[in-house]
């Protein structure tokens, strides 16, 4: 992409009213991925040609976006990751399509999903160790961005399904408050908890982002002002460490030193770190969480269970089956505990201005019949508050790590501000997995 | 329906295990629409013939049941109330039709609704009165249900789309707390407000439906240990009276009459009968729920506005407009207001069993362009509150009027213990229009 590292806000600038530039930013891409695919495994569609149109006028003319295969394109097959969809192709674009389409974006391919965005995994192996998991769901998403393919991808999480792979593969993962981004076209495993989220190798990337596709700012690269507006440093910045109870029986302990040098590193900035706890019973958040995820996925996905047994996955068919038999008032309870801390949200936060945790217990686990832990992303996902990954370092065995910084619901922008000061301090950037 | 004046117990009843009586009631049915659905029409589309299968093993075997056409079916047209929909088959039943199919009831056939369930009119008129509106959106699920056609209709409510048809026609109508009954397979208005509920002609068949298809007791009716179990009158009832500020304003005098009588009769019948004022902003419940709504109809309906403007019709135009147009900070706080009064739910009761208002501002208004003010239903949808209409008179023109009672999010199997015993104290039933 002319030279800069897959940067979505570069990517833009280079194309805008340039449709040869257009061309050659689409070309490269798909040059990129003819490379990096056979191994990588991030798409599981990719069409042959692609059309720029009014490359002159819309903002994200050429510029080449990821989307997980669990959001439908009414121009490419729409499987779910599951085999009961093979070959499926939806009448219609989900919202966050016809959105990128809208603005002149180019649907690039479908990147991988686990099965149903729950637990059976994609074909995606890490990119910087393809022996490793790139984490899931939005596995493809995840390691489309980190390889270089494209400076965008759109995931979803239900549980930790982008923070937890943008940590393993070392890019910016962000899901916003719940029902920021319409999930509507979206195949749903918990409609309480289903979020759509980004990928991107920078914050600035994902500000752009948001301001295209959430907040309507159409014109946030038009002159500095506008995207300047987006950032604007937090001169004081107060942050809660969040460390849970399970903090010293599940982290690794790369992991730890990597979380108590980033915390270092942020103070080293300026930045005020309080130790807090969690205002709200963690594994009371984390049965509900389950609940709701058992007992609406089987609404969502249980008539296949039910039809085609043998088209549904292991860890699905148990999820289903628990969904089953839990009863309406186990479910009862658990929406109103989410009713009650989506209520708190701003007080979870205890006057910091964000919450820092790890986003996963350590780096990608090796092997690929598991995508890792979600404990540490369930929280915010039960909540619907704002949270990210930002990369933060490098495992001994050469994988990244990352901090998780977490927001009040709807205060999505100001997250985003704080996270681009965090990101200064980390002094650490996304690489590029070398094609 | 074998002498009973289609009684969903009654039909129930007769039919299990007898196949030839599932077939006479499927065609008593049938013979009953034939008559009235010329003039009336409550149905968009009804087979010719209908399978009654394992009669003698399904609950719900040869039981017709109505089904709001904004509810996916496999097997029939689903139009949405729009014309961008004509002919429109979907792929699969959505999970409230796929539940009546597998207790072996029958989809009898689909149920006129307002255009994606807002506010432009289907063409069913009341069956009370033809020049007037049945209201709606569930206009034609309402109208079968006290027409006597099918004993039990499947309705959906985003502001008031149940409670208020409910009591235009004269039947009850439930609408249970937010999420009990799937969504999945409905296509939404306002994701965030939307509810599938149900019509029927008593409180006993609006239980015995929450058992069945809530609940999942598919026993409810096997004996009577199972069956009184979801009764047994409480002893002492407390109900708040709910007269929001626009009480005077907008309530006609006979539906102030017949609410005041009812809470003379409650009071005969012993109940505690307290005045509360409601803990919670009603004029900024209101804001935000017309926020939401809009909002979120212009995520799920907003590219058909978009793409085939002639194909929408005015109240939709407009509803979409002020989708577009809305900022999403307004947005975001309307749905932090929600998530606030959410976790109060309980405390919204101030101590009482259960709140009673009324169901709209006054009988069915003559005309069919307008389907009624929601104004008394909105609150409790935003809150996701269990909301019910019981028929509670008739105005001097031979309307229907209801009383509408209130309880605390899933709180539902209290509610509807609650009007079982109002139902009595009032000593009202449902008529059935004359064939």
């Amino acid at each position: 992409m002319s030279g800069q590292p897959c940067s979505l806000i570069a990517t833009i600038l280079a194309n805008r009213h340039d449709e040869a530039a257009a061309r050659a930013t689409l070309q490269e891409a798909q040059a990129r991925a003819d490379t990096l695919e056979p191994w990588l495994r991030a798409f599981v569609h990719r069409p042959d040609v692609y059309a720029v149109r009014d490359a002159c006028t819309r903002t994200l003319a050429g510029v080449p976006i990821g989307v997980k295969d669990l959001v439908d394109t009414c121009d490419m097959p729409t499987c779910y990751g599951s085999a009961a969809y093979a070959g499926h192709r939806p009448a219609r674009d989900a919202s966050i399509a016809s959105s990128i389409r809208a603005l002149g974006g180019v649907v690039f391919g479908k990147t991988a999903t686990t099965e149903f965005a729950w637990r059976d995994p994609a074909a995606t192996v890490n990119p910087w160790n393809r022996a490793h998991t790139p984490g899931g769901s939005s596995s493809g998403s995840a390691a489309a961005v980190a390889a270089g393919i494209v400076p965008l991808a759109i995931g979803t999480q239900t549980v930790g399904s982008v923070v937890r792979p943008a940590a393993y593969c070392g890019v910016v993962g962000y899901k916003p408050t719940y029902r920021n981004i319409a999930t509507e076209g979206v195949h749903p495993l918990a409609a309480s908890l289903d979020h759509v989220g980004f990928f991107a190798r920078s914050v600035e990337d994902i500000a752009v982002a948001h301001a295209l596709f959430v907040e309507g700012a159409h014109d946030v690269l038009d002159d500095e002002t506008s995207w300047r507006k987006h950032f604007g440093a937090a001169p004081e910045i107060r942050l809660g460490v969040i460390r849970t109870p399970f903090w010293d029986d599940l982290i690794a302990p790369h992991q730890r030193d990597n979380f108590d040098a980033s915390l270092q590193r942020l103070r080293d900035g300026g930045a005020q770190i309080v130790e807090v706890e969690l205002a709200a019973d963690l594994r009371a958040m984390r049965e509900a969480t389950l609940t709701i995820l058992a007992v609406e996925a089987y609404r969502a996905i249980g008539h296949i269970g039910e039809r085609a047994p043998a088209l549904v996955r292991e860890q699905m068919r148990a999820l289903l089956a628990q969904g089953a038999a839990t009863p309406l008032s186990t479910y009862q309870d658990a929406l109103m505990l989410q009713a009650t801390v989506r209520a708190q949200s701003v007080a979870l936060l205890q006057g910091c201005d964000a919450l820092l945790t790890v986003p996963a217990s350590g780096e990608a686990p090796a092997g690929h019949a598991d995508t890792g832990d979600a404990r540490f992303c369930a929280p915010w996902s039960f909540v619907g508050a704002p949270a990210m990954n930002l990369p933060s370092g490098w495992s001994e065995a050469g994988l990244p790590l990352g901090l998780q910084i977490v927001g009040a619901m709807h205060e999505d922008m100001k997250l985003l501000r704080l996270a681009a000061s965090i990101q200064t301090m980390l002094g650490f950037e996304a690489r590029t997995v070398p094609a």
